[in-house]
């Protein structure tokens, strides 16, 4: 009987890993996979984005269609916004191999669970989301080191624990943390650390927008808190359409908050206005 | 009689700076003249500041009282917080030479004003307002290139059209955009370019840290929009209890701006939601 090689530790996880969608989080990941030695192969809907991808020297090969650029791989990561990634798990999940594992870079889990559960793929999905990203979109906003560092929050049924341990490995192998969380307590986190400061970032740009100020006149601590507001609409909607109900309750939480600050600055209720701000403080020091 | 030699273009506009307070602001102003060959006399009430700015280098002198300090300079730059400099403007101006020009980087205008007349200082204060900081304190946190390409709003009567031109070329020299503006005009401005910005991060920081949010659970975004929640509390009193009623008012417009966004993610109109990021995107993309 021939002796079958032992999968090593230092072994790549998987062999041939196609990164569909090459905007600004696709595309970081090809440069990331690139950078390391392994473009990807890649593909995006986009001809453009496609050859400028090809280009630039991130991928491995460039196919034309979707179903090409699958085939033959153990690792499909779809980074489209969420309603593409939950389309196509439900339609590559019969088209590709019966080995191939997919991920994605989605910002909610739950709805590409219940895409993948659909599609059959408990034992071979595994949700992924990095915690990076840029107000920035398409492959000019792509970064090699978009991912270095950021937590990747993983989210896999039980039959998947093989697959999960790979696709972790892979992202520690590009220097990001990878962790295991449930899908709905995913979301909820979310719409508290990533959906509100978005949109606490659109209302304060709305405010100083109504009041005709310019960006130019704001400081750095402005231009800071107002950064996010340039982030593209089209992608929040669909994401804020699975938002969790968290996310309306922060909205209207950070509204009554405002209103009772405005009322503590009106009545000169310094005292308290220092105390709220010694809270915060504290609380933004822990981290 | 005597040839005068003209003051040429390239001369400097002070050949004796203090600079009173020794903390972010003043610790980098002092730095970023040492940076350009023209150390400073400094002077802080904390004697382990001053200590630790003479060490640095940023100082040519380090006198062990303010009256020392300010003996014989020709611009003192107050940098303490908003109340310390307009009683130190009130009591400094009869205590300096007559050719003695103030100035300060206090984030209002209107009270430091204020006191530069009580003291009759009409025409030897130029008030000055550099759009930089940081959240941090103290000389530790000082930088020499702070002010760099900083706008610096400037405040002055029309009496000290002279001294405004010789603050002005001050600022300009150590590469930042000194800009006149009225006081009043400046102190609504900073209502909602600077003390909004503030205060809406410590509202967004409340509600993350209400519904028990760590901020290492942040994204870069989140960490972004609340990085100003660090700030100063005890400075930001001071600003706060001299601020624009405009404040009030722009506080009470974000937090009806997030009810009513509160209201559209309920309600599933993400028709509306989108068209608001889209003017917010536009607006932030104009800065």
């Amino acid at each position: 009987m021939p002796s079958v090689p032992a999968r090593s530790e230092g072994s790549e996880p998987f062999s041939a890993v196609t990164v569909v969608g090459l905007g600004a989080m696709g595309g970081s990941l090809a440069r990331a996979l690139a950078a390391a030695g392994r473009p990807p192969t890649g593909w995006s809907p986009e001809p453009g984005e496609r050859r400028e991808a090809a280009e630039s020297g991130a991928l491995r090969s460039a196919p034309a269609t979707l179903l090409e650029a699958v085939n033959g791989s153990d690792l499909v990561v779809l980074a489209a916004p969420l309603d593409v990634v939950c389309r196509l798990t439900r339609e590559l999940g019969g088209a590709a191999g019966p080995e191939t594992v997919f991920s994605d870079v989605a910002s909610l889990k739950a709805p590409v669970q219940a895409a993948a559960r659909d599609a059959g793929l408990r034992a071979r999905w595994v949700g992924g989301h990095p915690m990076a990203g840029t107000e920035a979109s398409g492959f000019s906003a792509a970064r090699e080191g978009l991912y270095r560092d950021a937590r990747v929050w993983l989210v896999a049924d039980r039959e998947a624990d093989i697959a999960l341990q790979r696709v972790s490995a892979f992202w520690s192998r590009l220097g990001s943390r990878p962790e295991r969380i449930d899908a709905g307590r995913h979301d909820r986190l979310m719409a508290l650390v990533s959906h509100l400061p978005q949109l606490a970032s659109n209302v304060l740009a709305r405010v100083l927008s109504a009041a005709d100020v310019m960006p130019g006149e704001l400081g750095p601590g402005g231009l800071e808190a107002t950064r996010l507001a340039a982030s593209s609409p089209a992608i929040w909607r669909e994401i804020l359409g699975h938002a969790s109900p968290e996310l309306a309750r922060a909205l209207r939480a950070l509204g009554s908050e405002a209103t009772s600050l405005a009322e503590l600055v009106e009545s000169g209720d310094f005292d308290t206005v220092e105390e709220l701000m010694e809270q915060t403080r504290a609380w933004r020091k822990e981290g």
